[in-house]
């Protein structure tokens, strides 16, 4: 069976530039199997893209190439990447959505063996020209050396993911992310969490704009209807929601906004 | 061939979730094959999931596996359900979304077989952790059965889904859903006010909000543009559109908003 | 291996009709490939649907039927169409989406053979009903010429495109389609552009509403954040944009709005 390739852009879902990526990687793989991730990261927002993109991959099966493409650099001499992590590939334009990928990346390679590419090859759709034919390639077989030469991770353009900081008792955090439900995802997670508590969970205090949250919940509906609650989230990081609510809507808050956590 | 698997969730399409899913489901079952019903239920709308559900799994081949995950009570006590209705399975929250399809229910399950789930089992996403790994092991030949133990179906959650109420020669019903479109789609069924008007369609009269319409169209364009409809959609319910405009945000009615169809 | 069908519609992707044509798709035809063009056309937007599978059908694999079903005139008496172009096959209402399509087509069937329908057919859902099943028997390897009898090319309905018009070293022009990113597409293509120039780009002038632009930029970073860029797009189309913006909000320009390239 082919690998999966699973798909990350900005494209939206209106026009056709997801649907035609697809129809390359069919053309030049019949067999390839397509997840979506998803194509309604907000245009051009990189930062997002690296948080999606770090929380997934690892749930799909080993020999997946996850092809994300985030790119407003689409088209200048920013490089194309295919970076190796354990037996998932990630092809992906090196302009920081891999920063959270890069601590576990064994190898990097630049993606620009261009028999690989459609020809002739556009200035503003490498997705299609670029990413889906060399995705495609990958799935039917070719190792990715054969992409181009490899290159040291370290020149790897990162973005900052800043950790929290520790002051005395209190975690200095912020908002990092927001999912779908208006949730605020913050940078602090649960084990940096467990070590200020001793595993105590229920001691911790949660400060965020005009809230203080006492104690970590269990789950989303733990509180009230409308009542904030602080939770580990799926991607194991503090998270800052209102039950059966929007927090970013209702509280008007957002990223980069301060979260406090201590004891 | 492996049975397919459905997914309608209140997930929306710009986060990972509904991807991780996917990508468990492959984990688990490589040979999977699945078709997104929708990922954009409203936030928490078990209601529209409801009729989403029950208006589509019928035309699914027999075998396939219908997973809906709205789920704000993801984490409590709620239980997670497996029901077999004929050759279909429907795996889902016991919150209420299953109402429409539990009277044809022919036997169900509570999913409590923890050997089935992802490890360890979060609070906050059991369609990462259980429904995509127990999907994934029925779609490779699991017996229902093997997901937990026989529970009886009138201890089901059941949302309200009232009928409409005859008084003479009217019908009192209201609009129970609104689809992408704007139509207003009301539950009355074709079948009711076949009986009312004996057959006699165009002698019907359908008075919502301002609105009095007199007949019930062939189809949407049978007005010209703007014009108000009343027909019977592809659910065989009663609904009421504007020729080629958004009834909902035209004429500003919503949900439960009161329709009259007499002769 | 069964050819890919794909999909384009204006049924979003909230509601279940999708899913159910999907569902359609594999009960006729388990071994059925589907990927998903675009849902989201706007509510009857023929015109852009039009331009969107013009732009998309080629990039897939030889044998893909294509299923267009943005149909504001489902249950009327217009037809339902199947075009040959090539060894692709294209199935939709005969409302003028398959205008750009027109000249490239070698054959054209009225879709008319209710055997290969599903009945009883609605008079609201043909996507379900006829579009589906339809493209699953041809999926399954059903003839072209068995769905119903041959028609002539002429008598398809054809949405206007106008061409561009040019007027000494001026071509007059207008946005035709606007893309999810915002840029503005127009209908002047590179070839006529580059016969204009003699080849060279750079001396070419557009005027769009308030804005010049002088020369074609090879890529939508060319410029500094917000600033405008004209290029030639993935449909090889001028384009409009603004670099890292959204030029139809922030230039508050639209469809039809004039724009003249020069020297």
């Amino acid at each position: 069976m082919t690998p999966l390739i699973t798909l990350t852009t900005d494209f939206g879902l209106r026009d056709e530039f997801a649907g035609v990526m697809k129809g390359v990687i069919c053309s030049r793989c019949p067999a390839a199997r397509m997840v979506d991730l998803t194509h309604n990261i907000a245009p051009h927002d990189v930062r997002h893209a690296a948080q999606v993109i770090a929380a997934a991959y690892g749930y799909f099966p080993g020999g997946t190439i996850h092809v994300v493409v985030v790119d407003p650099g689409v088209g200048s001499d920013r490089r194309i990447i295919l970076l190796e992590i354990g037996d998932h590939l990630i092809l992906a334009p090196d302009n920081g959505v891999t920063s959270l990928l890069l601590p576990r990346s064994t190898r990097a390679y630049e993606v620009n063996n261009s028999d690989l590419f459609l020809q002739p090859v556009s200035t503003t759709f490498h997705g299609r020209d670029i990413f889906a034919p060399v995705a495609a390639h990958l799935a039917c077989g070719l190792p990715p050396a054969a992409v181009g030469h490899e290159i040291a991770p370290h020149s790897l353009v990162r973005l900052p993911f800043p950790a929290p900081r520790q002051d005395g008792d209190t975690l200095h955090g912020a908002v990092s992310d927001i999912d779908h439900f208006g949730n605020l995802i913050t940078n602090i997670d649960r084990e940096s969490a467990g070590r200020l508590c001793s595993g105590n969970f229920h001691n911790l205090r949660v400060v965020i704009g005009p809230l203080t949250i006492r104690g970590i919940s269990p789950a989303y509906n733990a509180a009230g209807p409308g009542a904030p609650v602080a939770l580990f989230n799926s991607r194991n990081l503090l998270e800052i929601g209102l039950c059966r609510g929007n927090a970013a809507l209702e509280l008007q808050l957002g990223l980069d906004c301060e979260v406090c956590l201590s004891i």
